[in-house]
């Protein structure tokens, strides 16, 4: 297994459990939070596959993904009481998922032979949008939207690893920074409310 | 013409029904109705072909799923206040077009080699996106998320269809039987109000 | 540069515009502003390409046009208080784009060996998906659902580049006759509140 899929492996088992959590917290059904977990788990590696043209997408090639996430929603269901503060540990799956996810956009987009723009784009797709089809299936308003810094977070780490992959730095260091890096801004962002400004209209 | 392309035919109509219903309920103008009952005909077709790579998706290259979806909105138009009380036949159509594509959807998944699980996913999917999009674009709560069981029905359907096509079983029989699961198993649930239990959490 | 890469570029800048100017009448931040401007230029080429089969999609192939999303999203923010009347302004820019993809996407149909009905049908999802992403996104009644002639338009647009492709008429007039079309109509129902009329349910 190579530490490709070792991250693969832990982004999709973090974002089922935030899907999870997010979806106990609506009261939804066992069905329902098996589903959303899932969505969430696979929903930006879908997107990813399917805007470079990978099909069948990535989790119909590997049913390993598809029980990781059962028997992550299962955890989540059984823990739920010890996870602690939900919101706290809904964000910390969430934070862990995305600075995962968008390193393997990113990786996807430089394989590919994509432009580095666009691959840091691409990760950013890949690690925001399964955290946003989750609020908008559980009916909260999108993560990106939010006022805290999310897909900031997500391109900024995009952009620390194309940086390092031009100075040509080992691969496990890239990986370990970037994810560090994003996980660091949403962290310090969420604790001490930073938010970037908004414009304002006269009229 | 086969019992599979008719199975797609009667499918088709019933979903281009049921959100022409749908959207007339909601008092939108012809191009809406016509727009909704476009998109709940063809949204799980397309979703099950973009999952699995087959482009351009099925109603680009058949011009007569076009042509059934507009005489089936018209005929709903006209016949909106003898189609009884709204509500029924909205769920009858409904029903009847979930458990159709989703028989449609795990074959599609069996035919392109995929894994008896992936199928399972890929029917929920082909039968629930279509009911899920036109929930979504007339306001409503998604149907999967009600306090029904529809995604459990199709998945049900899915796994009986699998059982069924290991044992080799006559495809008919498989067809008839799954679709009449389904449709079974939504009529009971919605008649005696059954629905599966949600967690509660401490706090 | 042919006439086509020159429609592109202005329906791309002018949907990047439309959708900064929603985002900023929405109080997003500047990396909102960024997104939803990007979605909102890219929605309906991306919705077009993953139909068709064409991947990796348009803009990943080409990164002229993420620079252009982003100057024209900060060009935007700058004269956001010299765009006069925002709602006139972003009625406008949305119209200019609808005309432009619409056009785009019924071309791309026809370059696909696609049927003149489904060639239409893409004309109008490229040209409208792009405003109703943004819309959705931003929280607003997605444009094909207020009561204005949106898609209609779009539709009309994508017969008459149809009808007059069939006799051959010289491209250039072609693509000038049906911007006008899409641009005019639009124009003309906002301004006489014209609406298609509603069915009613007797019940």
């Amino acid at each position: 297994m190579t530490i490709f899929t070792a991250l693969d492996i832990l982004g999709t088992i973090a974002f089922a459990i935030s899907g999870a959590l997010s979806a106990i917290n609506r009261k939804l059904d066992p069905f329902g939070i098996f589903i959303i977990a899932f969505v969430t788990a696979i929903g930006g590696g879908t997107v990813r596959d399917i805007l470079i043209g990978n099909t069948p997408v990535s989790w119909m090639q590997n049913t390993l993904n598809i029980y990781l996430i059962g028997i992550a929603a299962t955890l989540a269901i059984i823990f739920r009481n010890k996870l602690g503060y939900l919101k706290r540990s809904l964000f910390l799956f969430d934070t862990i998922g995305l600075g995962i996810f968008t390193i393997i956009g990113v990786e996807t987009g430089i394989n590919a032979g994509l432009e580095p723009i666009i691959s840091v784009a691409l990760g950013a797709m890949t690690g925001c949008f399964g955290g946003v089809i989750r609020d908008i299936l559980c009916n909260e308003i999108p993560v990106i939207f939010r006022k805290e810094i999310y897909a900031t977070a997500s391109i900024a780490g995009g952009i620390c690893f194309m940086v390092l992959y031009v100075f040509a730095i080992d691969q496990n260091i890239i990986y370990i920074a970037t994810t560090l890096l994003i996980i660091t801004i949403r962290l310090v962002v969420v604790k001490y409310k930073i938010s970037l400004p908004t414009f304002f209209i006269k009229s």
